[in-house]
């Protein structure tokens, strides 16, 4: 991100401080590079921490850790895999780390997960230095991983293709820029099958609170129905976060089907029915006032 | 804390990253240090941070910033008066920033407040350097600011002479390490009215889960009625925070009083009565199962 700035310096154990820096705060994990590579988008760095295990940065940011992630994956999968209609066949957009493929691939009800991840060098390097978070998701003949722009993708799907669509990309900087459109949410609902869920992480509504509003008012336009959830995710900007939801007959999302997140939730660290419940009301006066005005 | 260290480094535009350093992990705002100190308890430092205005650390722990302190004391302030039977006197034991009083003292209800800090030296220097943190409290007749050990005075206060007793105290080790124990919540109950409710800051679920489920555990033994909720305080230690509420006949505190409410709600940044229904709710799904097992 254009505004962001890493650094490290040698901490007394002698191992470093991988810090990302956004707006005078600085988040950084102890430990040391395992490697730090250019692709044609952006710079990937991995390190191995001493705290959450191996994490991930792009262009200096913090995308995740082995120790982390479920604070963000499970948030940003569960709630629409548990309340579409049907959950044959989903689309991920982004999430090159694999979290959220091996969310999705929890249920034995989707046949066919299509992974469209822009930057191949992104999946090469989870693969061979973040296997806790992909987990068995790169065995698993269910994922078709492309390597593509998700842009493009969902412009040239068929319509009602999808059960649903998740978009897990980076902020909207560089590649994932064209992620927060209205264009490309267009694209979204044409290509979900009727009874579908839509499901976008949407920033921090902290740091990056106008893009987070204008990102639920514009879904809310597209889909008709559209509402947010927050979390911590302690590694990025503010260390709150936010996913974002939208479907078309009724916002669906919000109830779960019983069967299927009774069979998920044993598996899951942080999302279960009852937080999703809590989670759509739990939102902040402030944001409350903006986007319900 | 024991565990912690405070470190700073000067940075590219000439101020200083003051961090808190915790189990391989550091938070750090840039800025310049105002002072600090030693009492007799503690060290205490301000600094004039470029992000969230002027902060406060203990022994090198943030406590609290001016643009971040509503994360914190509107959660642990409002789901307790909102609900308790009556309101007409309160009980703060810590809280020497202010921001606990300038909740509490919102409302008109509210007829005298005893705020009892250990540490007089936190009061001269928040009054002094964090004016918009206590805000106009230190100017309300109806607070009564008393040096004493809060232990102390819970085992000296009369019975059933507070409608709500509020602990915001710093972490179990140190000076606040007895307000984590059965004889203090014991003590805590017997002063409290018929309809009171208790409140405390309950200690990162993640960065001190034991103490976390412990305290928890131990307030439903005392109380009978006891739950907490979650939410995100980026300094803290992990990010992520809670704060346990408890009350004797019911769980009363999960019912706000709508009349309060909504007097109060417009005056807030996080909390309203909605984030209120859902943050009891939104429990993640590993505590979740040891607290309700």
């Amino acid at each position: 991100m254009n505004n962001n700035q890493t650094n490290s310096s040698i901490t007394k154990q002698g191992s470093k401080w991988i810090d990302e820096c956004h707006q005078g705060i600085r988040y950084g994990m102890e430990g040391k590079v395992l490697i730090k590579e250019k692709s044609k988008f952006q710079e990937i760095m991995v390190i191995e921490s001493t705290r959450y295990g191996k994490g991930l940065l792009l262009d200096g940011c913090w995308m995740t850790a082995e120790k982390q992630e479920r604070h963000y994956h499970e948030c940003l999968v569960h709630p629409a895999l548990c309340s579409a209609h049907e959950i044959k066949k989903v689309l991920i957009i982004g999430g090159g780390d694999g979290g959220s493929a091996k969310e999705c691939l929890r249920y034995s009800e989707l046949e066919h997960l299509d992974m469209v991840e822009i930057d191949e060098k992104v999946i090469q390097i989870s693969k061979k230095y973040l296997q806790e978070i992909g987990g068995m998701a790169w065995q698993d003949n269910r994922l078709h991983v492309k390597i593509e722009n998700g842009i493009n993708w969902a412009a040239n799907a068929t319509d009602n293709s999808y059960d649903v669509v998740i978009v897990d990309g980076s902020d909207p900087n560089g590649p994932a820029e064209g992620l927060f459109n209205r264009d490309f949410y267009k694209n979204c609902k044409r290509i979900l099958r009727k009874g579908g869920v839509f499901a976008t992480q949407s920033e921090s509504p902290e740091a990056f609170k106008n893009v987070h509003i204008q990102v639920i008012k514009l879904l809310r336009e597209v889909f008709g129905n559209a509402d947010p959830t927050y979390g911590c995710v302690p590694m990025y900007p503010s260390g709150w976060w936010s996913w974002t939801f939208a479907s078309t007959e009724s916002p669906r999302y919000q109830k779960p089907n019983s069967k299927r997140a009774q069979d998920i939730a044993k598996q899951c660290e942080i999302w279960s029915p009852r937080w999703q419940a809590g989670a759509f009301q739990a939102i902040p006066a402030f944001i409350d006032r903006e986007i319900n005005k």
